[in-house]
């Protein structure tokens, strides 16, 4: 699969899993939303009960900003459907961002109620790549 | 959410995502099928042609054997019904597993026609963990 194929199949999916890494190398793996601003993935904590336990991925980027994103479609009974789609990139943390909240509640209605208020994940992309079957 | 419950809804899922990390901390994560028995998690590189350029997660395994999966319920218009799980463990390469061909085999009708018969990985779950909205 071409990365801008790769890119376009992310960018309509409406969950994606975020794969980061601690210092020593220990993975970790978390679904998110997210909202796709050229080749920046921008993901917001929630704002929800769950923060505080939340966190885990935005350490994990402070300390090891190398992370990937997967994006995938899977049908139980058509296996010749399949795909999926990965973006390898560089996060940051930031303490908000604008930017992406906007874009995050315009793409999920239940941001328009209630718009995350926490830090923002910033995923520049440098790689798109996929497979369909 | 207590372990037992995590573990529970893992077993129900029909796809999970692995998350593994190179040497140097580069995560890498894929869209798995899977069998669990007990706290043993097992999937087969497919009986398909993307073989050779799918052994990205066998070389990380093999370099770093901390893996996390993830297996998640995400419903676009309600995240009142959302939750995760997450198996951590441990994986190892197989080069085969009569046991871990049998449990996929009964678990998805596409391997009673293909069985895989590449190598297997096995990965011991440490910890389950979950949330639920």
């Amino acid at each position: 699969m071409s990365p801008d194929e790769a890119r376009e199949r992310f960018a309509t999916a409406r969950v994606a899993r975020l794969a980061t890494a601690d210092a020593a190398g220990k993975p970790h793996v978390v679904p998110l939303v997210f909202a796709l601003d050229d080749d920046t993935i921008y993901s917001a904590v929630d704002p929800k009960p769950k923060r505080t336990q939340d966190l885990k991925r935005l350490r994990n980027v402070a300390a090891n900003p190398q992370v990937a994103l997967l994006a995938d479609h899977y049908v139980d009974d058509d296996w010749d459907v399949l795909w999926w789609v990965r973006a390898d990139g560089v996060g940051r943390v930031l303490e908000a961002s604008e930017r992406a909240v906007e874009l995050l509640r315009r793409r999920y209605a239940q941001y328009a109620d209630a718009a995350p208020d926490g830090p923002v994940l910033a995923i520049e992309v440098r790689r798109w790549s996929g497979w369909h079957a």
